[in-house]
């Protein structure tokens, strides 16, 4: 909704790689990429089936490539985004940095530890910009809380508690006919080593990362699954301990029968708290020790600049999660411009997630199932 | 978010008038015209001033116009929107209209009552879709309540509130220098008879007839200023009659210090009631007779077809007023598709509102300023 | 739960009139009567037959009176609470201050504005304590609403809003066979004028007159019934104009399905506004202009004295109804005691409503069912 | 606010130890014991100063003891409320057991496993009811939770949440002068092993504890302070292992700043989940798998029997924590009732917290010391 160019003149070419027919998180990417009219899409590979991805392309008025490959060769691409099955993330993204090609690519980086630093190196070696699409994160209310937090408006950090709840795998549906992304999320060949961490965990660990701006040191998790029988992860309680003595827990899972996608996050320091919950993004409460709490708004007074800059419509006007996941891109295209024009960026255009977030990711995971695996024992985050 | 063409094949033309730089609406309307890939914009008047106009379109990459007439000379346009002061929408939609091009048009319609009963009958006359931008109605949860109560699931309808509180004008700028918008809003030969009723009074009168479906036939209402030696309507309480003996309240201020566009419909039947706000707007609470209330929520369970079909992004993930105003835009893009090829309509896209309701809320314009100035007597709302 | 004697080294003696079984009021009386000590009950007349009476009693362990004359011949009271039908409460009331003894009466004062003045003038004229149970504005946040506005928080005064709504008389039940109670209440000779009004109107009229501190001048209103058929009212919007130029709105109704005893208030001042709502009574919302809102709670920080006082446990722990209403209590023993002992009273002790207030909420009713009558004319409320 | 003498003809007779003078429980416990008539306070050892107690006990009207020793011997007690510092409870529960006098005792129990065991077994010796004062889980929607999962609404448990959360102790103030209430919660041979744990985790334990109808098996517990260089642990987080396989977390913390007294619950089984909040304790959450979430209230439709006995005025009149705690009481003398009289109590008269509660809650904290001294390993909770 802000349409400037960022002094580049025109648009990005951006490629997309999955998000084809049925998918959730297809139709966000491609409106988030446009909706501010600094991504043009010039090429999209909607499906591993060739044919079946130049219809879905076909429908969508987008030109088809069969893959990532033949996009990368003829398109003359800015970026591309990448909205596969976990497993695949890899290979693309190492396909597109090596083709010079900048990226956008859904979480989580990928299904190791050691890949995800690769794919940090390589992204870091060849100076290209790299969002990894932690969309919660880009709320303007929860850039506010971590600019409250770095300007020291809570005083020492205590405590942070952060969950994410999903009702989506509640039920045993292991037994029936699964449906194609229900295959994949079960196959752990496929999805990674925890299913619930890393569909959802590694977005909670990144939102109190984010925002309380500490790297996360040690981990005591519970991992497992609450539905009787089941193969995969549903389920992550974990205590937390940051650098500089920050505790914290943590807790996310898909098998909570009644729940609407919880996403909530709490932060404590000497000097107060804060509250956020994505049911209410356009609102922060922040509760001030010894004063009464106050419910900051999206738009409304107090809020610091990096909410500001995001807040796009009047205060009372709600935005969602659309506005989140374009200020991603937005950032992003800001992030690819001052490379191509050699303008510095707004400092403020760089606090999206990248491939460094994508590592500490999956070192939480990696941590996390080894403290589960140790009976609860505090384990070491590796960096 | 969903990109079909809707049969066409092709996006619809689509031209601007009005907001230009600095403007709030300019952008919502831009953004929310091409979402879904219904519409291009193929055409932009952003100033009366051609200069400054070509500049802010330039900047866009719109295509600039002078005016309205040299766009429609030859832009082939299929519909134009009309985002331009009040005083303006007449003479704008009724070339539009006379040129054979659909229109997409601010509300209020006009600033008199005559001139929107012109409108209706042009667009009607001429078989063109006209689409009022009564974005609050487009939200899910809006059409859900009104869904809902067609299907009888309040009995009889009782009673209905609605409000419209703003703060935006709680303090008294008149003296000081005033900034070009509100220069025109303090005229009242521009921004019509009723300040508060053609900002946001009408909003909550169509609101409320929505989704009640009932016609409002009398008034009682007091208009005036709550800010001393104001010259221009800022408050209005009404007591509403509607057909079939449904009684309501009204309430519409923008001079309520501490509000934040509070918009808020409750209504009461026999069997229950329904509770929406604004700032919740992704949420709905039913208070059946005798049970406990419930909270529908957009994408969850129990939503009826109205509802279920403008749900864009799966439940527990926040929407706003972007895919609400969208929502108009992809429902008018049926409509002109339909007369386009000939192939009827979901009947459920023809929910927005149209002239029509243009001349229903100038006619509560009208009889709420006579009824205040008959010292609140109760008065018939005109057809 | 403040056990202190205020200074009489006794506990006050109170007689009861009504409240017998099934009674909801009565035991809310008799436990805030003797929360905070202040108070013994020692006489109780809990029926209109002697012998009924007389089993209730004794099955509270209280000394039981065929009648109000007898209690006030022999238990040597100094002061009765009545909670009998509305038109007994002259008789009654007449009878208790004509023996010199205080009185605590439910409201409405009486069925007749006379009336009201009558018991108004010979309360003053004995110079005895007068106490008319508008419970919900001894709650401590109504108090500090009260306070805030006083102290000038929301500097002028701009628009007030209150509603009372319930669900009660939702459905037609006149068909069938009536309890007790909907016997009284459905009989306009026993239950007075206008049943919404005496039952709930004129909780709210008193809660925003207390809260602004304003005489209600002049009254558009709608006065009748929701429900099909019903020959008394069950419903009623009001708008009002305050002295000084302060404007509001008044809903109150019986019949509005799935409302559970919804209060809420209102009040906008130039320099914010507050807003309070039953449900969740232990808070206040001041949305100062220009800042973030806030919450207040009871016994949190930012409270002022005439909501200090009223805190009786920590903040974090919930208080309720019987507290506002114990409220009453105690603060009317204070009223007592500073006139049996001629030491003056803790100013703050004397905000409970009285007879005046009665009189007060008596032309209101008169006033709202004569501008209902004139057609929503704007009508003189008597003084 | 009921006040009939369950069947003995007279009230009951109580002692209270402890809740002078600034106390905040006290009060409590006073107002309690006394509202629905089951008890009559006739003695009082207010001070561990004879003098000062006695001052006291005259203040409130109250036979004042110098010592519980004194009040047994000759006030002719049924029963001894003590609500005197943690490490008193063993002894002054001990003298009464022994006496054959029935207890209400604040928790913790003690301030160890093993008098909590010695305790218990002599309650049960002596056939004598003990009543731990677990007020939180006498609000009649807690009740309602309990009774809803022992009903099979939920299906089968899958995890549970409880946090309890105080803002108390968030600043440093061990370095300046300390009240004499700090001095005794600083002093952990008085306040016990776990301040944290004894002062609010045993609510939070038994909460969980008593709405899931589990045993907790085992723990993985972080144990510390949140303040920097406390003495006293002012943080637990646990997660938790409950039989039949239920997970589940606990959080408790009195030093996270800006808090007040948040106590949560939330309850997930495989066919929904249940979520109450102190801070609106006359609401219940329940959202069924699949249906819209509905809020239950107090008095309102659909409440099961355990929490509809409690519910003491209408639905949408709130009850705060004295109704709560007087709950205790009034079921504590049903019990005793039932003792003195032979007829069986009502057996929904029997879900107050006793000494056996008080065990589990010292096995807890016995528990998560452990696991937080064994690096987080879990642990299994003595019985």
């Amino acid at each position: 909704m802000t349409e400037a160019f960022s002094g580049l003149g025109r648009r990005l070419r951006l490629g997309v790689v999955g998000g084809g027919p049925g998918s959730f998180i297809g139709p966000m990417h491609r409106a988030a990429a446009t909706l501010d009219g600094r991504f043009e899409i010039v090429g999209a590979v909607l499906s591993s089936d060739p044919a079946r991805g130049a219809a879905a392309a076909e429908a969508l008025g987008l030109p088809a490539y069969p893959d990532l490959a033949a996009m990368l060769a003829t398109a003359r691409l800015d970026a591309v985004a990448i909205m596969t099955p976990n497993d695949s993330h890899f290979a693309l993204c190492s396909a597109a940095l090596e083709a010079g090609v900048h990226v956008v690519c859904d979480k989580p980086l990928t299904n190791s530890l050691a890949e995800a630093h690769a794919l940090e190196s390589l992204a870091r070696a060849r100076n290209l910009v790299f969002c990894l699409t932690h969309g919660y994160a880009a709320y303007p209310m929860v850039r506010q809380a971590r600019a409250m937090v770095a300007a020291g408006l809570l005083g020492d950090l205590r405590a942070v508690q952060v969950e994410y709840l999903q009702a989506g795998m509640s039920q045993r549906v292991e037994d029936g006919p699964l449906t194609k992304k229900q295959k994949w999320k079960f196959d752990t060949s496929r999805s990674g080593p925890s299913l619930v961490l890393g569909d959802i965990g590694t977005h909670a660990e990144h939102l109190a990362r984010f925002v309380t701006g500490r790297r996360l040191e040690q981990i005591s998790a519970d991992l497992g699954a609450l539905v009787p029988n089941r193969k995969v992860d549903d389920w992550c309680s974990a205590l937390l301990r940051y650098e500089g003595g920050l505790r914290g827990t943590l807790t996310a899972s898909q098998a909570l029968a009644g729940t609407e996608n919880v996403i909530t996050l709490r932060v404590y320091g000497e000097r107060g708290h804060l509250s956020w919950q994505h049911a209410a993004n356009n609102f922060l409460v922040w509760a001030p020790h010894g004063e009464a709490p106050r419910t900051l708004s999206r738009g409304g007074p107090g809020l610091l600049p990096p909410a500001a800059r995001l807040t796009r419509i009047a205060p009372g006007h709600p935005e969602g999660l659309l506005e989140a996941f374009a200020n991603l891109y937005r950032d992003t295209a800001e992030a690819i411009a001052a490379r191509l024009t050699g303008v510095p960026p707004d400092p403020l255009a760089l606090e999206f997630a990248t491939a460094a977030d994508g590592v500490a990711g999956l070192a939480f995971i990696a941590a996390a199932r080894e403290s589960s695996r140790q009976h609860g024992a505090w384990t070491d985050v590796p960096r």
